[in-house]
């Protein structure tokens, strides 16, 4: 019988992109093992999902509360070790909660819930059911975005004195133009995704990795958003203005409509020391700026990374690895402890990530609907 | 006899890197001769500095005023036609004014005063002179700025819907943190540099270039800027939210605390049809994304390029121009002016540009003190 | 019953590197399982190899032959359908052979033998065979890769003229200045190694990537190579001027002593009407330069691509791939050849590419023995 | 009385680009002033030429003896000092043979002369002459190519053990294929172009850089050439195998017909500690790379720099300095050279730096005739 992690999937079938990424993610370590899960609520179209990426059907379940009844009747070492969630928003909350309350450990993709309060209420409910649960912010499974948290953390820029990320798209463009179209896709609806479009799909990514990197804590936030046309009611664009503990400022940039733009997710942090700097999309590279001296230029794999970096890298320098393999760190990370191994904390975003993010969220667009006005971030632990 | 045009020099001397920027430009397209000036105001240094640079010494002045009750006693044929004031910024002012009450073409270094008030009378002054007045924003002579001016005037991106601008430098980070240095930098101080170190040096060429390449004029703006320290009295780094004709917003980022950042000004304008992307330290590229198809990296000297653009390249695609030949454009823009030739609005900043740069200045620091609030930008003509 | 293709693994164990490439290549798709093989040529750390990658142990098999042997005797529908051959280069031509003739696909680590002698062996074997049989040279796979190949097979490039391939690194620098370290290193050992270092390990990559991505075939070679000491019976670096079908010239550059470089693998073609431009750090982005008009950079996941391109993308635009998912996309192919479904040849490259490649390292060494002299590559079919 | 340098200039009127970049060059540091030359070959032009730069007509003659003849009338301290050569390629050496035999010091652009023989001549003239001479190879003027050659010089890299130069254009593509235009273009045409287009005109600036920087000597060369079309003179691409002094082996790879490529002048040095990359089209990064640490990238200003390279720019770092600039820091070595003041032997090409880059062309051509052998280059002093 394998060693491996008992792995089960919810969501991510039929032409899923984000099933993909976490099918290819679990394999990347040879830790998990995919036994089953609910891929599509039509019980016929799961079934055939299953079998069209290989899998046995026993444990492919007509959904998922049958899941959860029948996985329970297994002993404890056949059943299922870890669900990732891969469903639509709204359902992230309720399968995350009965799933700790059951004893499961969680894997869930971002955002964790549709409501701060509904985090909050699934941060209390983990205390009590005490397994490991992992929100899928997958940029910081990049082995060098983990060297820059690392160089952070020893010190290498010094003080901090400012942070900056930009997150510019443009896939909005052709949509947002369009009448009809504005006014029937989901993202821009406010019942299936939340009050913020802009904001929480990628201004949570911006919020996170710069707490990830910085180790600092964003204390307020004065955001002026974007709805492009009265008739929108989703930001689709906004500027994000920080005040961060230890007095450090900074800003987020983000936007659906800088047309062109794929995924330019950017992060600069400056100390009194140094600055760093990474970009998404070439994200082997990370940059360190010091006063009057030659720019360097750091990459995966050399022995001068640290060891959170390292972990992360699983070919020699040149060897240029990609989205699928931070996603793979992640779930390595999670691995570790499920299986009660050492690992650091760096390794995967938790739940007060995923609790902060959500907080973000609420707290952008309250400031920009009282007037881009500043408003604190609540404290969570 | 030569018919360059005759050109005096306010300042420069000594160790100016401005004052090689300026003569270098003036020479550039054989346009211009120095005929005279008042570079330093010890008249020995002067006097030293002219034969150094190799000019004859029969018009090097002891001071301002001698130079322009010489100049005038000159007939005209002979008489200094435009003179480049490359001074501190407080003495802007007064001897553009006198030059501009005496009939002189004036070259003016930015910021163009030290107040927005002195701005505003400078600039009825020049209505009553009727002369040529350039506002020496440097980068807007770069042919990749004017292809992405014209590019957008011409509709290329659409309707506007997005403009951000980054300006990020390091150069006061060994300087800020140490508190004897801090204090006696003239760049900190208030009497000496106006009422802001960071928008006032950067911020502005930041506002100045989006409108410049946008066509948008800024209507408000919501500044947080940061000093560091509590003994600090000048910004050093700060975010200015923008609100823009035709409801398009934005952003400015500057900061002189991004530590090992040299001179990092990037511009980006989105559309509904397309962005544009230039960035200073590499200004030969300029990225012209459209959704969906590959992105386009235009540079100078071809062919595709407007007029405009074409006018500032002096060598064929291929052969990297820089900053020298920028400055070196907007010269040669001011030269046609002066001559009565045709030219392009585009061809050099105005004195409305350094107006308007003045009252940026004062708005964004308003902004901040009055606790982060929008405050409207003054319309001028 | 999983429907996935039944992998076997030769070699891979231990620390392996390959190893991992290949068993997350093979996951990628939800196209195979490995069902077993023979990852240590010691059964204790075969097995344990085994466990640690959570795999069942019963068909870890204690040698190569063993394994023959007792996958024969399962029937048809259990056996392994396709075994990867990963151990060191003088093994792959007797396992391969072997697994010829009894009826199994192969999946070939490159360069796929020692001689070419042996290739031309195994060509014929595999034509008596007429299984599926794919030699891995792991770049071809990358979606602009792909992309360069179909855009010079539609004539996008018009009739080509030039082809240039540079593939340096630097890793040998440390080891071939020290005597006693490059007598010992394996690389360097003619008997371990084959007669080629840097051409064999290398060159082959850009002499396959030349003619996947032209089309064009090498005629003749003269070589220039380098040993850098009298004692060093390996090149380390070397230059290849080429003679091409349709009386293309072109160049290929290798080094190992280029110091401080990774893996630049750099791809150059030139056509009549357009020029190509791929670099391996950075796979990602293919550089289109057309004669007058801007350059343009084409990016994965656009439906402006091919569909052989397209094919090899999982993600949206902007959500960098890397060599994992080059491979996990020849794998994909070469599961397509196993359950007869359609696919281009462009999806992985064949044994023909490997025995071409044998050809081209026994050339380019003969070459530069004869005092760099032209030799004609074979023809083979 | 002005005590610039005084400067005559032989061709560069009309249209002429050289003209452009000669003459700013000459104005960048205050050295020189152009007192007179003759521009063109029609009197009238010449004049009208004069008139339009805004220079005096008195000095302006109708040819190149008349221009000898009166200005040896002028007392040596009016007399012109330097002349720069910018005429067509066969007027270089009569030209500069009688300003050297008549005591002037001369700025030759490059090719020197039209054969060798010409060129040893001249240089023989030289000797006895004894004035300042400088070939403008305009590239070696650039900062950072001044920072390669000395940190190769201070032992930074180590032992050399691989140079490697790529110089690609692909201006000569819409030429070459049309039977009428390439018959017709003086580039192809022996009589005008002397024996070689490709490494004539390109690969002679790649053969200088590489022995500036590296401070080694061509010894031998083995070319390949490429002539595409049978009635096509003239070689429009070509590569040519290096060995140099120390046992260094490289490569120079040069076209015309790479299309769509600018003016893609790439050059790396690689030796034991560390190897050195530069782009002409990015002039302004300096790449080091080391084993097993960061990437450095240098640039101009920084206080990290050397003298040499320091000296030759003109602003703080960020920003960007041209090609025009690099040609002003030839003319600023000339001028130290004509003043006697101390310079560096690094500041401006010498007549054996064009001597070499003769003969260099003339072997590379016999190689290639003689069926792509090995010809020694010749040694001079």
């Amino acid at each position: 019988m394998s060693n491996k992690i008992r792995l089960g999937i919810l969501g991510g079938g039929g032409d899923s992109l984000i099933g993909v990424l976490h099918r290819v993610a679990s394999a990347m370590y040879d830790k998990y093992q995919i036994v089953g899960g609910v891929f599509n609520p039509v019980f016929e179209e799961n079934i055939g999902f299953a079998k069209k990426i290989g899998l046995p059907t026993n444990r492919i379940y007509k959904d998922f509360d049958t899941l959860i009844a029948e996985e329970l009747k297994l002993p404890v070492n056949e059943r299922m070790q870890v669900v990732s969630i891969l469903t639509p928003n709204f359902l992230h909350f309720p399968m995350a909660k009965k799933l700790l309350e059951n004893g499961f450990n969680v894997i869930c993709e971002k955002p964790l819930t549709t409501t701060y309060e509904e985090a909050k209420v699934l941060n209390a409910t983990l205390k009590m059911a005490n397994t490991v649960f992992a929100v899928t912010y997958t940029y910081t499974g990049y082995p060098m975005v983990r060297q820059m948290r690392e160089m952070i953390k020893n010190g290498e820029l010094g003080k901090l004195q400012k942070v900056d990320a930009q997150y510019y798209q443009g896939w909005i463009n052709p949509i947002i133009h369009d009448k009809e179209k504005r006014s029937t896709t989901w993202r821009l609806n406010p019942e299936k995704s939340g009050i913020s479009c802009c904001v929480g799909d990628i201004g949570t990514h911006a919020f996170d990795m710069l707490e990830y990197v910085s180790g600092l804590k964003v204390e307020s936030v004065l955001a002026d958003l974007n709805y492009l046309y009265e008739d929108n009611k989703m930001d689709i664009d906004g500027t994000v203005l920080l005040r961060c503990s230890n007095n450090v400022k900074g800003v987020i940039c983000t936007s659906q409509i800088a047309t062109g733009e794929e995924n330019s997710f950017i992060v600069k942090v400056y100390g009194d020391k140094a600055g760093l700097k990474w970009e998404q999309e070439n994200p082997n590279y990370l940059y360190l700026m010091e006063d009057g001296k030659p720019l360097r230029v750091l990459k995966p794999g050399h022995s001068y990374n640290s060891a959170l970096s390292l972990d992360g890298t699983k070919l020699p320098p040149g060897h240029p690895e990609g989205i699928f393999d931070s996603m793979g760190n992640i779930y390595k990370g999670v691995a570790k402890a499920i299986n009660k191994e050492p690992y650091d904390h760096g390794e995967y975003p938790t739940i007060i990530d995923g609790v902060r993010g959500m907080n973000f969220i609420e707290k952008a667009v309250e400031s920009h609907q009282k007037g881009n006005v500043w408003v604190a971030i609540e404290t969570i632990d």
